[in-house]
């Protein structure tokens, strides 16, 4: 069975982080939360990094914000795809500063990043990181996007009555 | 055997999206290469995302510059993982366009972003997404990330020396 | 009799657009509004760009925010003008996502751009477009103008008595 | 029979502007083109936008750089479409004055804003215009979209042989 | 007796810009305010520009948000100094707009631009300028910045005795 | 008779201030240049502050790059009008240091800001200062707006010829 | 013993500013804290520089927004290590104003700055700056950095247990 | 005796890197170079970052471009002050990761950033550190000061004399 680790630099961004966790947990994909900071706790961010694919994980989603370290340093620390989720917080300048420190990673080094505060969609990106080889998993992923579909078209229909 | 697609808004996209079929290539992972306007052919970009997962490809990395529309647009149509390589386009505005009409995706449709003309990541990003759920793969990866540490410390020791 | 088509990515983009509707039904013009999201519902922006020039629709206003595809996606598929409103949705970066990749389209698709949150000025361009061949409108538009002149006139006046 | 004027601020806009020029007489429309400055001939700005429309004009292309108020006080003066070219002139920064300072106008007085640089796309919005009442234009912009499909195709196959 | 005329865009630019006419008052200067819109009431515009100088006004303050034309439609009517205000309006991009549409002037056609919504330095620099050829006001000048220090250095002593 | 200062942090801004050097001598104004450097001789930018209107002049022009102090250390220092030109010198990044430096003076000590690398239009204030009461100024600023106009309509007339 | 000496431009800053002088007084470091602001006290500025050396002071802490002079000021006139805080204070544009021109000091003289809004930081950094020769000091800053990792760790396992 | 390591990303931003290296030896200062790459070799970065502070080094310089991490990844393993150099690598956007990147440190793990490229600055800041507490680098420091002084007075000499 497939396991996603969801780390976050701080408890403060678990409000943002949920979304990834929630989502996950909706495909029945068995979620590991964890808080590692880079800055404030390299050793951690270590040990996590180095042993991450070993203890049975196929997915790392980061999220952090300003400069925003975590994402970047699992990625170099770890053989698995990492998903950064860049953070706005409170000390960031406009969330500019989260985005550009995990997106621009140099090359050899990738961080799969997804929009600003775009847990859910790091959450999904997983789960299709997953079905890439899974037929299984590939099937839940066409069937989320049908309901995505059809919340747009109820949508629309109410549009049409109002 | 996994397959990755890496397709490309113009022709004029290829020096840079390259790089990603060249470390694909590396990785002994079969690459399928097309051009596909979100712009000028949206019947093939149509065909393309709707059956690529049909067609035995795993991953799909789709690289575009200035309104960067493919990336986007193919994993509206497809339910694998798309990787989105931001091009640094002659009609871009210093790569800010492309880097945020492929990031910012709306909650439901990820993309997993990679650099500003970060072609290579993209590829590598790809391996990872199939070494997810490939052993052998992920010991490719190891060895990847191993050569890199190296050729630093070769580095190192020529600054040494000199 | 002219036909504007308003459609937008997401019915939390109609406060926006609501005003670009209000402006063209004070011109007497009569305007479709409908939910179309190139990322949730692409098959429907397909129906709806390749047959919107043959349903009797001159021009189209299509707003959306974040990574904004729809604009671009329907003038990819449409002969007809696109009018294109980029929105500041909640999960934009201040709106500079929702400009760019709504103004920078690739030569050969061009999409008419107005303001942030501009959906009235898109509603007057979208009967501007229709009165450069119809002298009727064309006065309206005259009369419109002379409007807008009297209220700063007006304001300039309370100025003056204050 | 339809008539585009394209105004630009200084000579030194031509080789931009010549685009929408080139573009708007391949598809059979009469093109009139003059300088006007807004910042040094105010007056002939004010001629040209209060008669534009009683001398047969259907769509205005306006062209200017840096603190570029030629389209927008062009629009102020005509109730026709004008469309505004940001240009990336020697004394632009990096294109941005030029794109705000002709996008962000305020409401009631809409300017049809293209990519900067984007005079091609002017031409082809400006022809679209005419063609959203006029169904042989419409056809022209059909064969027009219809070419730039087989130049990407194109493209694809050399691509394949190579 | 020298004379400033205060003009604004809109009613809604009035509270900034009052800080303005506070300021020139203060220093005794003669103030006259108006709205005039570039976009609305372009006649205005032009009527003002080309007559501010024969009727006694020495320099003028214009304010103005979002593709903010004003103050540079002004300086390139009028052979006074003008002195530009971006103004932070709701429709604005964080202001970016504003600063950038009065500031980047081209060569032959100077704005004189204060900071954001700096209404305030617009009126001291106002009266700088009547300064730089009036002894009095020089030394009104050098009274109000010996004021600025002595606020200060107070500000210094509560802190020290808190 | 009216002297104007142009002083620069580095001989390296003198390329760009000279364009502020010859417009004033074609004003006949007389012009006095100095190097001053408010980071590397501050007591020298004391000494030019603290005496400049005790000197005799009475308008200010200073060109500065990157973290540009000195246009603001000079209007701290003097209550004549002070000109900010924002250079682009070599260690800016485009040019946004170097305005935002410049032109986001606190409330009591403006800089009048004019374009990036805009020393030409320096100039032209610095004599529209002087001629805000100034007749005989004020008619060679009417003389130089004519020269402009004139330049665009030749302009005009070679691109007919063309 | 070693003092630190922390200034800021205005009262207003001093919200922000007193995290840094928390810090240093958890650190039993001696603090002298003043308000100098380069734009309307320089004189104080000038005698605070020259002499900070001359009274003992080690570290100078300097906090300031908008055009923010104050801390490259006081490095042109003090041979001390200056750290400098870029403040968002009201009247600065989202702090880009603030960090840049803290930020981009010519060569010869630097500033160590640190986040937007980051004066606790600040605090820190001069007590690592006493550290860099002080053992005893050195032993509280691992300490610190020892608490930070406690409270990560705590925060980790409320996140566990609930 | 006081002693400095200055390390960097790659030996690619060596070019940038060599003007720290120069203007600490000039201080005669003593100075440990080596290539650390957060990304690429994170087990050398923990080393290194662990222990540098029991290996008699009092100041570390750190250089990095992009997704900078090297910076803020060894402030968080070292106690003792460290400077960040942004280098505006040829992966970076204009720079702006970079300096986001480095400069935006969560609270409790500053980094002492200068401006992009300004490793010569990062050199004087580790000399004035070292100065805080030193009385004779102190009088090195003046010296040097004294120097710019003198260069830009030869500089408005000869400006004077052309």
């Amino acid at each position: 069975m497939s396991k996603v680790a969801v780390i976050m630099g701080s408890t403060s961004d678990l409000p943002v982080m949920q979304e990834a966790i929630d989502i996950l947990k909706g495909f029945d994909i068995e979620v590991e939360v964890d808080i590692v900071s880079a800055h404030r706790t390299p050793e951690k961010l270590f040990e996590f990094g180095k042993n991450a694919h070993t203890r049975g994980i196929n997915v790392i989603v980061a999220g952090a914000g300003g400069a925003a370290h975590l994402p970047g340093m699992v990625a170099s620390l770890s053989p698995l795809p990492v998903i950064g989720v860049p953070v706005k917080s409170s000390n960031s300048i406009d969330g500019w500063d989260s985005v550009l420190s995990i997106l621009q990673m140099p090359g050899g080094v990738p961080v799969a990043t997804v929009a600003l505060n775009g847990a859910k969609n790091a959450g999904i990106l997983a789960a299709q990181i997953i079905a890439a080889t899974d037929k299984c998993m590939l099937d839940k992923i066409l069937a989320y996007k049908e309901g995505l579909k059809m919340k747009v078209i109820e949508g629309a229909k109410s549009l049409e009555n109002s």
